[in-house]
Order: structure tokens, then sequence, then C-alpha cells
């Protein structure tokens, strides 16, 4: 099963690619002037990174079990990855985490400057609010707009942005947070996106209330294990299998569950979340397989 | 006139702050999980400075040109003023225009710090698409796609954001742009969204689309007027009358139609550009007269 995942999630991934090479092009659409290209460089240079494009094949995974497919699926998908995009461009300046490489390649603000990431991170965030409304997404005009205001939610001072400045102030506390302010940061660092990617994908297939509900639901736990998982690897990988610096978390005030609940305590969170994101698919039945590998790949990483 | 436009003016500043200051609350909205504090004081600080609300008057008065108006309107005017205001945010910081004060306050990155300007600027970008996207907007929610749509292509690459990066790059060029150059750069950086307040008036309005091709056109060359105006403001004032240290641009390579055509032939082209914006509100006759002072006011204030 974890290898017809893996085929589906590259699939996924190079059609997502391709999409946002074409939305990432020099030639304007309409509403718009000139594209500079050296903005328009910083944006790809952020965007085009042959990232795993988890967020797009959720979204894109979940609308399916409503039988909605093709490229305004897609397309959809597309603009939730920008927003994740911007966020790791963000995320990098010397202001924020400061890092200088990310998947082994110069960050944005090293490979141009500090204005252009700034300013390449500003306008993969507002182009990603340009795709979504557009037409071409979905013929209801009113399912556009409940997705863009979900993706808002999901990614403004009530989502991503405020997880992001809660882990900054976390880091610099004068001491650890409790499990009930880990829950909510990461609920909302890195929860909120991953979380929008389910609800998207019922909205845009046309999902009834409740398998909303219930996919969110999914959603919220899935990037909670996604995160936990991370940091599990963080604390007990060692770096030839991981391929990373690991334990760069260690000397850091860093907010994670594995920090406060030790990598067994961590454990047992990690597998009870998983039965009960589980049983949120369980309604969905045998069509809900794909999401349910993504569960077992979300958690069984190894380590 | 003059006397009754500031009163206007004035008056729709303070329905646009109320209603702002509302948006900008600590209470969460649908979709979102807890609003830090300290990223909503920045964003207030960035956002609820007393402005003049310029573009969110443009937007209420087009739209009161085709019978629109009430809070519906008022909240897509905010929606468009919290994106003008991440601008000021983000070309604050130091990496891009390096200002200590606006308005007499410190900046937010003085304020509070860089992390916490860059994210209350991202999170006042996002929230504007969450207010455009809302239903208490529209009832149509095709209309507020269109919305969405239209504020994201006047802010991003081709946009906003996109004239920023020229203005930046305009400022290290070996040479100064041309005639045709500065056009392009200030219709994106300062024009895109006062063109956009008078295009949403008119989709708010439900215009035809011949009206809407006219209002976005007067927007535009209103947004020029604007700046042309500004420009001979900071070449020809002494700091008494201003208030405001003058001539700042005078050291830098800065791309302006003042420095290039000088204040006469600024002024010339000042004067023929009034008349055609004119000519783009005929068709509306009286209904336009607050449209037409706006023009006025942007030209005639006294250097």
């Amino acid at each position: 099963m974890m290898s017809d995942f893996s085929a589906r999630l590259e699939t996924v991934a190079r059609t997502v690619e391709d999409m946002m090479a074409d939305i990432l092009g020099d030639n304007c659409v309409a509403g718009e002037m000139v594209r500079p290209p050296q903005l328009m460089a910083a944006m790809r240079h952020g965007a085009l990174n042959g990232g795993k494009r988890l967020r797009p094949f959720l979204l894109i995974e979940t609308a399916c079990l409503f039988g909605a497919d093709g490229p305004g699926v897609v397309r959809s998908a597309c603009a939730l990855e920008l927003v994740h995009c911007y966020s790791l461009v963000h995320d990098d300046l010397p202001a924020m985490d400061d890092d200088d490489l990310r998947r082994g390649k110069p960050t944005v603000h090293k490979a141009f400057d500090e204005a252009t990431a700034i300013l390449a991170g500003d306008s993969l965030l507002t182009l990603a609010f340009s795709v979504m409304a557009d037409p071409r997404v979905h013929d209801d005009g009113g399912i556009r707009a409940r997705l863009v205001g979900a993706l808002a939610a999901a990614a403004g001072p009530g989502g991503m942005a405020g997880g992001q400045i809660l882990d900054l102030a976390a880091e610099v506390a004068s001491k650890p947070l409790d499990e009930a302010a880990i829950w909510t940061l990461q609920a909302m660092k890195t929860g909120a996106l991953i979380r929008f990617a389910c609800e998207a994908g019922a909205i845009i297939g046309g999902a009834a209330d409740g398998d909303k509900v219930l996919l969110s639901g999914f959603g919220a736990k899935l990037g909670l294990l996604f995160q936990i998982t991370d940091d599990l690897l963080d604390a007990t990988s060692d770096a030839a299998t991981l391929g990373k610096a690991v334990g760069k978390d260690a000397g850091r005030n860093k907010a994670t569950l594995v920090s406060l609940l030790g990598v067994e305590g961590a454990e047992a969170l990690r597998d009870r979340e998983e039965i009960a994101a589980r049983q949120l698919l369980a309604p969905f039945g045998e069509r809900a397989q794909v999401l349910e590998a993504a569960l077992h790949f979300a958690c069984a990483r190894k380590y």
C-alpha cells in the first residue's frame, strides 16, 4: 500500500508543479500590468523547489472522495501550496528563523536579497488568492469565495501567521509552554493549512456539512501527527538516516510535545491520535483508502 | 465645494476606522483558533493610524454612483485599506525603505520588532482577503470572488508589489528610468490600488461593463495625479508648509516624473491628465460630483 501511496503522491506532485510553473510565469493575467522578471524569478525560486506537495495532495484526494477532480481542483490546490511556499520564504528571513538553506538550495533572501524575499513572499501570498478566486477553480463563485475565506482564516492571524508568532515568543519565553499551549501553537502554525487542505477538498467536492466537519477534524489531527513525527525524528534520528542536521532544536527553547512529554509520551499520544483520526474516516469506507495511507505516512516515517 | 469634500472624506474615514477597529479585534472569526494579542496589537498599530482612508473613500463613492451603499460596501473598503496598510508596514522595514517614523509614530518594526512587523504585514494582507470574501460584503458570492481576484491582481506581482520592486531597482540602477518606465512603475506601485478602489466600487455597485472601464480608467489617472502632486510637493515645498522633511528624494535616484520632466513639465502633464480624467467622469453627470472633487483634491494641493 505504501508504494502505491508514494507513487500517487509523486504523480500529484508533478501535476501540481506543472500548474504552479504556469501560474508563476512571466506573462500577466487580467488586471496585472507587468510582472517584473526579477520578482518572478524569486517567487519561482521559493515555490518551484520539488516539495512533496503534501497539502495539494490532501486537497485533491479529499475532493476525489466526492467525485470532484480535474484542473479546477488542481488549481485550488496550487493556491494552497502558494500560501505554504510564501510562509517558508518569510520564515527563512534573517529576522525570523534566519536560515541560509532550504532543501540544499540557498533560501530566497540568500539567492536574491532580503527586500526581494519579502516582496516575493508577499507576492506568493497575494497570488494565491488570485488563483483561488479564478473562475477556472469552480463555476460557482460562492464556492470560490468560501474557499478564499477559509484559506485566509487558516493562514492569517488566527491561523498559521499567528502560530508563527506564538512559536517565536515561545523560543524566548522564560518558561516552557504547557501542553495545551503547544497544541494550540502547532494546530495554528502547521496544522491550519493541513486542516484547510481537507476542508477545501470537501468544499470543492460539494460535501454535506457533516462530512466537511469529519474531514476538517481529520485534517487537524493529521497536521498534529505530521508535527509529532517530525519532532520525534528530530529528537531521535541520527544524521545519516535523516540527511540533515539533527537535534538542532535541542539548544533552543523549542515548544514541542516531544520535549514536554518525552519520546515515549509523544509516541503514546501519536498512537492515540492516529486511532482517533482513523475513526473520523470510517464513515467513508473504502473510498478513504488514500487518506488512510496518508495517515499511515504521517505516523510511520522511520526514526 | 472643497470644504464639503473634506467633511465627507472625514466622515467616511471615521466610518471606515470604526469597522477596521472591529475587524482587528482580539476575537476570532470562523475558522480561526486564537488571535495572539501581541500580533493583533502590531496589526492595529500599523492599520489604525488615522489615515485619510482615501482608497476606501473612492470605493465607497464610486459604489454610491450606482446606488450601492451600506455596511457591505464599507466592509469591502476596509479590505482594500488593510492591503494598503500591509504595504506600508512592509515598505517601512529595514530591508526596504528603512523608515523609523510614520505619521509621527514609530513604525511597526520600531514599536515592536522586525519579525512581528513582517508577520503583522502578512496578517493584514491575509485578513484583507478574509474580509473581502465575507458574505456580509455582498449576497452574491460571484461578486465577492471577482472583488478578491481584482484586489489580488492590483496588489500582487503584476501590481503594487511588482511596482515596489521596480522602485527599489530604480534606486540602484546605473541610469534614470525613462518616462514610460516611470509611468509603469507608478501605475503599479501607487496607482493599482487607487484604480482598484474605483473598479471595485463599480463591481459592487453592479455597474455595466462600459461604466466599469470608465471608472477604472479614472482611478488609474487619479492614482497618477496623486503621485505627481506628491512629487511636486516634495520638490518644491518648504518644510514649514509641508510639515515633514522635504527634498528627501533629492539625494536618491528616485524615479519620478518631476525629476525627469522638471516642475513645469510635470505641471503641464498633470493639467493634461486632469482634463482627461474629468472627461472620463462626464457620462455620469452630476452624480460624479464627489469623484470630481476628489480629482480636484488630488491635483490642487498647495505647494
